[in-house]
């Protein structure tokens, strides 16, 4: 997406596949220590034979290696639930430019000796150290996961059904993920999924995990009840069984991969207040007019990340040249992030600036030049190319 | 507890007093700004007004400052439930030792943008810069809120009943504290404090905070039954109204003053897997003999951080040397971390070597010449004195 981890240049390739080893694993306490190179998508199949979760899920869950998650501080679909890797991760072991190896491996969730070093590594895009191993706190494995899929008639209603859905699911709402229409028609014409409810504006997905089925389906039919009683959702089905539930995730998760067979895609991932996060989409497709096969909008409204994505059947220059930096300008007047999830990469280094001041990228200047001083980790990346 | 904030030599004194204002509060997201010098507990009273609560709760929160939770990286009482500041904090504003002011100060809970720098200032005792705001991430306030206090007859029972509070309470389950017999005598005794349950070995007390009080109380109650059916508790006691609710809570949170009041105090915060955690109490408690009036244990167990406390009637240098270095090696053969929740500051930083490896010593040295070249910002603390 950003191109983090593709090569572009002059550099040598690290490969971590073969340290995919779990170091080791406390059933009490759910702490799983790990080598950098694990499948995300084995160690959530480890540790859930021994009833916990790993704190995170994401699409790539099938091929991304955990020190790559960590790296890139990935959020995914259960950040809503258990927040970011900054919070979940306790160690790394790291190594640095010169080869020196920093043992921060602990499994303490509190340590207050010193400054907090693990958090430095996590989301530089391997630009300050190699990550080769992990220590995670994994949650409980709840025992009762249901979804909703539920139509709403707009954008206000999508956020309304959000604080009802906060105040009756309350500790067992996991997910809160929205799509909207022209996302539901690329999914059910390109990769021909059924759509489960009624045509409407936009979608959004509950999820809900709990320790007790009868409390989760209580308070999520009373949730229900009201969010159609008072129109703020005018249709909508629910899953409990693991089959059902995977088929209502798809609709979300495989809108990526629907954009990418309707043409050439330009990809936005930011972080804005949740009240203007659609006004983004509308103001665009009025902007592009024509130009544009489509422009949608998607993504993890809990958390105030919208996927925003163009398609033209070809690249255009003028279509990019109408995007950017208009996309950037406009998120930086929400005091947004002009990328919440996705790092910079290589191909969003150079927009850092509008998410940051001039002062946060010295300093940010400085811990390379501390960490790296000869430039020798994930060149080219994440940092703009100094003057 | 270190004297992390106090002066010892030729330091100029910085107050945040004045600085005591609420920037601004999304009643929609729960996000609260506001400048480093408010009053924990007005801040909590401020938001629960609107229907949230602040994630961290601690005992000095009357007059402990919300910079100086951050700079401290302050555990507490609801870190069980909503974990570390590392997690919550969305955002902050710093004065570098040059003057310039580092405006991260942002309310997104995603942003990928280069490095997450605020993370560099949290847990670092204002060594690396001034707090001079913070946005952070306050989660809705519970409908539900029950305390359970009860006996154990060992501390193999605590941890069982831990395990299964876990599995019974999910996602409810909010805190779990641990002490031991002696500390109930020194607050009966000191504080004339009842005890509302029959002697014990140990005491838990089990708090959950939930969206319905109905499903909470159902929880609660089978929690309670397998717990007193298995023999894991011998006796116990349930509340959930205010005032029984703060006269349960303050049998754990007025130990420390009990504790003062019994003579001279020598204080440890460790972490440690929770498994050996006690251990290391009636470890002390044989080698010390009568040199000590009381070793007691208590603490957060469900972060497996112990507060170990010796009393004698006044302070003793050979009392001393069989604590010291004794605790710090046998908490270092476990990996644990000699400073749980309250920082190095000036009297720990020279410990600072028994959770932290020599490469990542040297990096934090780094860090504070490349922060503080001068060494202005809080100078002989957190990290030890270079040779």
């Amino acid at each position: 997406m950003v191109g983090g981890s593709v090569p572009v240049f002059d550099e040598i390739i690290l490969s971590t596949t073969l340290m995919n080893r779990v170091i080791s694993f406390n059933s009490v306490s759910g702490t799983l220590v790990c080598q950098a190179g694990c499948v995300l998508e084995e160690l959530s199949r480890y540790v859930e034979e021994r009833g916990f979760v790993m704190p995170l899920d994401l699409g790539a869950k099938g091929s991304c290696h955990i020190g790559g998650n960590v790296a890139t501080n990935a959020g995914g679909l259960r950040f809503l639930r258990y927040g970011s890797l900054h919070g979940t991760v306790l160690g790394l072991e790291v190594v640095l430019a010169d080869g020196t190896v920093l043992d921060c491996l602990t499994s303490l969730r509190k340590d207050n000796t010193g400054y907090d070093l693990k958090q430095l590594f996590i989301g530089s895009e391997g630009t300050l150290g190699v990550i080769t191993a992990v220590s995670i706190q994994c949650p409980p494995k709840p025992r009762a996961v249901n979804v909703a899929f539920l139509g709403c008639p707009g954008f206000a209603e999508v956020l309304q059904t959000f604080s009802s859905g906060k105040e009756l699911l309350g500790e067992i709402l996991s997910a809160y993920e929205f799509m909207d229409a022209e996302c539901m028609w690329l999914v059910t014409h390109h990769l021909r999924l059924a759509s489960p409810v009624q045509e409407s504006p936009f979608y959004v997905l509950v999820e809900t995990s709990g320790s007790r089925a009868g409390h989760d389906s209580e308070k999520l039919s009373d949730f229900l009840e009201q969010a159609l009683s008072s129109g703020l959702v005018t249709d909508g089905t629910v899953a409990t069984d693991q089959t059902r539930l995977k088929a209502l995730w798809a609709l979300r998760e495989r809108i990526s991969e629907a954009l990418s067979r309707d043409g050439y895609v330009y990809k936005y991932d930011l972080s804005l207040p949740t009240e203007r996060l659609y006004d983004l989409v509308s103001d665009l497709r009025a902007r592009l007019g024509s130009q544009a096969k489509h422009v949608v909008g998607y993504g993890h409204l809990g958390d105030g990340n919208l996927h925003l994505n163009v398609t033209s059947e070809a690249f255009s220059p003028s279509l990019l040249a109408d995007l950017e930096p208009y996309v950037y300008e406009w998120t930086a007047r929400q005091r947004g992030s002009v990328s919440a999830e996705h790092g910079l990469g290589f191909k969003k280094r150079g927009v850092l600036s509008y998410s940051k001041p001039p002062e946060a990228l010295r300093l940010m200047q400085q811990l390379k030049a501390l960490l790296d001083p000869k430039g020798i980790l994930n060149p080219y990346k994440t940092l703009p190319a100094q003057a």
